[in-house]
């Protein structure tokens, strides 16, 4: 496995965890890989199928997103073939499905398509449409609008 | 103001809001530059300073976030100066938070540091932290490991 690229490696050093999820997700073919996954796609040549990828971005991007525990590698075999490797996603690799919902939820509002929409996030258990949302520590919805960043207070 | 590059022209016209929205925030810097705005910058030489980002990468990451409606300028003029412009986020840029938090949640979850967070996400009314969640049609929170991804119905 080849060495994690100085860029990765500075970014994971970052206090700022926007900044670490960024060296894993450093550029859209990373975000596109994911939403692939989610999609269900799980093998190298499914991935580049559907994303039209050259083979080797494909391969360092699975690479930093097996290294980073997002995916992890599940040998399988078809019959008469040398096993090969589909890439599945880990516990944390499925919480990265609300970083993609956001953005989806704000592509969808604010960069308007004259095309539908493919595909949208339910509850595996009702179909129930699900969003995303900012919650205070009660356990209240909360608008962007009112939601700051502050500096945290040291000691 | 420069055409639209062919890689944000082409991302826009995608049928996911993901990969529209990637279409805009389409490197680290983009997402950058937003979270410094979230931090109270609003000059290119701000920007410029807390980032260290090339003067032609900075340039051109502004232009798409304003012809993108996430960023408007306003201009400015210190005594005997000429008139400059800062900018400051619009609604649809102070939306992008979420996806910023999301971001930051799932790297300060999952991105193991050495370092103290700097900052964290609050009500402007009471200082309660504020988090993502994803939320079904009901109002209730819900896992990402019970939200799937499903082709939308047709008509």
């Amino acid at each position: 496995m080849p060495p994690k690229s100085k860029v990765v490696a500075d970014a994971l050093e970052s206090p700022c965890g926007i900044t670490r999820t960024l060296g894993v997700l450093s550029d859209p073919w990373a975000f596109l890989i994911l939403r692939s996954s989610f999609l269900g796609q799980r093998t190298f040549a499914e991935f580049r199928y559907s994303l039209g990828i050259a083979t080797d971005v494909l391969t360092a991007r699975l690479n930093t997103l097996v290294e980073q525990g997002i995916f992890k590698k599940v040998p399988y075999q078809h019959a008469g073939q040398r096993t090969r490797h589909a890439y599945d996603r880990t516990m944390a690799g499925q919480e990265l499905l609300t970083v993609l919902i956001s953005m989806q939820q704000w592509g969808d509002a604010h960069l308007v398509s004259n095309k539908p929409r493919e595909v949208l996030p339910v509850r595996r258990d009702s179909d129930s449409k699900v969003r995303v949302s900012l919650v205070d520590e009660e356990g209240s919805f909360v608008n962007s609008a009112d939601t700051e960043f502050v500096r945290e207070h040291s000691g």
